[in-house]
């Protein structure tokens, strides 16, 4: 059975519909159908604040939307539909931009990976961690160090971490539902439009990233399609571009997603390859 | 509209004639239907050993099942259906039970909560971690240390959780999905049928429980009822124990869930209720 991540809320032949009568119409349902979120006006706030502040200091700012998006199945629910994703790329990419230059909003699940925390999220922290002066110490108030042994790259991670968050240059934002995400995006959306074409939207969490366009028509907007079939993912990638007009999409396929991508954009298509090598990095 | 954790792959119509015969046949049908995992044998005969050991010991080991279950909806699959659960009563209770001179094996869902690191995991673990000799080290290489002031409870967690590494009192088995949940239970409780009533079942993860008792006959299983509706709440939970044949069944409702439980047997009915402080520790 194919499917398709960008629009994993709709069947494939409602997502051929899905122009811009029903955009609009989706958007103006959207405070009507899900319940907004009652930190959304502050959390808005917060986004211009942080849009303007780095606007000011001449930085670009990219809004990273990362991490599966869970839709409730009842009203008072136990039961969700859900799909897979660990939050990796919204993670590392946050990394890359801002070694980039940018400023970050990172709009990511509950849960999922987090940017410089990532690389350590196979490992259980209690078994990196030991008293000072060996194991068996004998108190409870001893010094804990970090084994280095165990997590060779931490001093490196912490000292960029902690470089980032003096420059204030990572603003987290966390959702757990559907109806947060689309709340918070139209609001990180309408935030960036202040601040027009400096702004850039990298949607990693792709649900429902057509209405991006309507919120900040100014912004760069880039989404990412994840098909599993490889003969239609070109054809699908220029659809994508057409009716949701942005500027560039990044296209895979389910089997190979680790090891290629095609960017496409509206005159350019580039493929990129990685080895198994870059991979295990 | 209400829900019912202990079924939540079946309707609750279905769920009230999910007797004997029914029960046999998903047992039947279990590997024809769910693709058996490759590790499988493998971790079987490591819980084997595990409960031989203990049992050898004089100690007594107890399976607990937790976190969420995950259903892919495709057969190659970006999209699941998800139950809500962080896995937190099952990690807190193997805290418990190796207090109290168990040794357990903790089948749990990936990136669920986990014995003792558990406390730690709302903190984003940078954030509590400093150089040696003050923040904004100079270079990549000096030493790790674990802020305390941001992590008061670490160094007494530490202790304990290197104790229990020690005597091996803890075997983690971690499943994904439906599937590789459904098959390593199977496994573990055939592993655990060897040492007969010295082991017990405890299933915070409940999903298809009722087949344990098949699997291992003597061992004493404890199972949970989430209800979203009280009234029905101890009904439910007797009928849960003459269908399942479970010594006992742990029930609660939805919105209580963590203030209040009654811990329900064939001849008792024991009420817990914890108080908003209890509820924060």
């Amino acid at each position: 059975m194919q499917s398709c991540y960008n629009t994993s809320l709709t069947t494939a032949s409602e997502s051929k519909v899905m122009a811009e009568p029903r955009i609009s119409s989706i958007d103006g349902k959207l405070a009507e159908e899900f319940a907004v979120p009652s930190h959304v006006e502050e959390v808005k706030e917060k986004m211009a604040t942080f849009a303007r502040h780095h606007d000011a200091a001449g930085r670009r700012v990219v809004l990273i939307t990362s991490g599966g998006t869970k839709v409730p199945l009842e009203s008072r629910t136990v039961r969700f539909l859900d799909n897979f994703s660990s939050g990796r790329r919204g993670a590392s990419s946050a990394e890359y931009f801002i070694d980039s230059g940018y400023a970050v909003i990172f709009l990511h699940r509950h849960r999922s990976l987090y940017p410089y925390t990532r690389m350590f999220s196979t490992i259980n922290m209690l078994d990196a961690l030991k008293f000072r002066g060996g194991e068996g110490a004998s108190s409870n108030s001893g010094e804990v160090v970090v084994n280095q042994q165990v997590l060779p790259n931490i001093a490196k991670a912490l000292k960029r971490y902690q470089e980032v968050k003096e420059g204030k240059l990572l603003l987290p934002i966390e959702f757990s539902t559907l109806s947060e995400y689309l709340h918070l995006l139209k609001a990180a959306a309408q935030a960036l439009s202040t601040i027009g074409s400096k702004a850039m939207f990298y949607l990693a969490a792709a649900i429902l990233s057509p209405l991006v366009k309507d919120w900040a028509p100014h912004a760069f907007v880039i989404s990412f399609k994840l098909e599993t079939d490889a003969t239609i993912l070109l054809d699908r990638a220029q659809r994508a571009l057409d009716t949701y007009r942005h500027q560039a999409v990044v296209a895979n396929v389910l089997d190979s997603r680790r090891g290629y991508v095609v960017v496409v954009t509206r005159d350019t298509q580039a493929e990129l390859m990685v080895t198994e090598e870059d991979v295990e990095e």
